[in-house]
């Protein structure tokens, strides 16, 4: 019941030598969601330890390259490796053409199904769910078109207590309806499900962000995430280049986890210009203290907080 | 006076963690030759100290990923500096239509002109040429269509002896054609130029094969070059593969710089498979001592042989 997120790159545009640029993978439950994949990503995949084969889906937030560039030779690669299995890709419109592109140059030997779920949305909105699992996405504030991805846990079923069982004569039809979250009911009276049953654990939530300039609805969508991962592409310092080009600084991400009420707040994306994340990470902290500057191969895990009794 | 060749990478097409994929730089003169661009190449180029402002032309060998892949992240950076002067990409022809595909989707910023050469020939021919340097291509023996490179100093001028100006009271424009390497005429006698001038320094030349199958003109196209690199995918081990994939073995590299009577062979484009560089190396020198297995970063000058006196 894993929940964990691996930070591939930290860099934005301008390429470091020490940072490599937007990429990072979110594991939920086994499963691996690539969220952007910026140049030298499948490197980085390698180096992280994340399996290049049991990628289930790729969440694009825009088409501009270093967001996108280590996408043709992950392709390339995962060709090689006789990858079977479809590959969902979520991303705007904008990246059709650029998917046409690579299949008529360098599609030969990629043998799996590309499946590309073109976004167009001006609301949060569900593109991919499974019985424990939602992935939403919604539009950030870019220069071009680009979508924020948050990935909730579904509420789990209730685990009825076990003395209640003895203490009810609970039958197995019983059990079920409980675990549903209905009520009992005997004799004409209701007992109340929370009596009889509780939550095993609290639904975990992350939200990813990049690249955006602040607007009021974000902390709205991302409301009391456990994980919010927001692009802090530069200090005050350079506030005026921010809002030029549709980038957040660091106290401006640290204002959305606030506003959110989130439970962490991650920052990276960090322009060359800013190259000491201390700097980024304190910035942060004195609008909302549990801030961290991320790096490269960083890993954030949530933990399941298990109510083994309520 | 440099002649210096910088290894960027040295992985062949499956992406390994300690390892780039093909490219090179090659700094003659102060000029900087970018010889195939793999993912990851201006991180490489970042690393190892290549201005990647000056980078004078491109030479691409064929346009499969491994080779290619960094290219579009490193246009892009070159518009972010705000490059002025034009870039000059010698490639294949089927190169066009990715160059075509890439300014028309990330064009916006890059504002220096992108001159495609488009490589189509059968036998090598010049490609580049200035007062002191000559480029020539030539077709190797792969999958699709690739080239080798040939990078050659021209002959030098003469230097006049000192003790010959005096000794017939040279002109200046005696001087000026006894560099040029004409003989000296006094009184109906030729004084032969080898007596009053000498060669300051022999030309260097050096070669790139990447990828191809060996083939009979190869050695005589790259004879005598003071360092050859040439591609050695695999150990004699996975001969069969090698051959079906048009690539080489390490003793076939070694082989190919033997009959051309090189230098210096230093080899690279290592399969996955053959993660022991130092068997490679191995086989390399049972055929021609003179082998070096490239590590990333690895850089091999050809100094100058000076003959101040002859």
């Amino acid at each position: 019941m894993n929940f964990t997120l691996t930070i591939l790159g930290t860099a934005s545009a301008m390429p470091m030598v020490d940072r490599f640029q937007s990429a990072q993978v979110l594991s939920v439950h086994g499963r691996f969601f690539l969220i952007d994949c910026g140049e030298g990503c499948q490197k980085q995949l390698i180096r992280c330890h994340v399996p290049l084969q049991r990628i289930d889906a790729l969440f694009l937030s825009h088409i501009h390259g270093d967001h996108l560039f280590g996408l043709f030779p992950l392709l390339s690669t995962l060709g090689m490796l006789k990858r079977n299995a479809p590959l969902d890709i979520y991303a705007p419109v904008s990246f059709g053409p650029i998917l046409k592109f690579f299949l008529s140059y360098y599609g030969q030997g990629v043998d799996f199904e590309i499946r590309h779920h073109p976004l167009s949305m001006k609301e949060p909105m569900t593109v991919f769910e499974t019985k424990s699992l939602e992935i939403k996405a919604f539009p950030l504030n870019h220069k071009i078109e680009t979508f924020g991805f948050l990935f909730e846990e579904k509420e789990p079923r209730m685990n009825v207590r076990k003395e209640k069982i003895g203490e009810y004569g609970l039958s197995v039809e019983e059990i079920g309806r409980i675990k549903n979250g209905e009520d009992l009911v005997r004799e004409g009276i209701a007992v109340p499900n929370r009596e009889l049953a509780y939550k095993p654990y609290e639904p975990r939530s992350y939200a990813y962000c990049s690249d955006t300039a602040p607007f009021p609805q974000l902390p709205v969508w991302v409301k009391g995430v456990n994980l919010l991962y927001h692009e802090a592409t530069y200090t005050e310092e350079f506030a005026s280049q921010a809002a030029e080009r549709y980038h957040s600084t660091a106290a401006q991400a640290a204002r959305c986890a606030l506003d959110a009420g989130v439970g962490k707040l991650v920052v990276g994306h960090y322009s060359s210009r800013c190259r000491d994340i201390r700097a980024i990470e304190e910035e942060c902290r004195k609008v909302f203290p549990a801030s961290f500057a991320a790096s490269d191969g960083e890993v954030f895990d949530i933990p399941l907080s298990e109510n083994f009794s309520l």
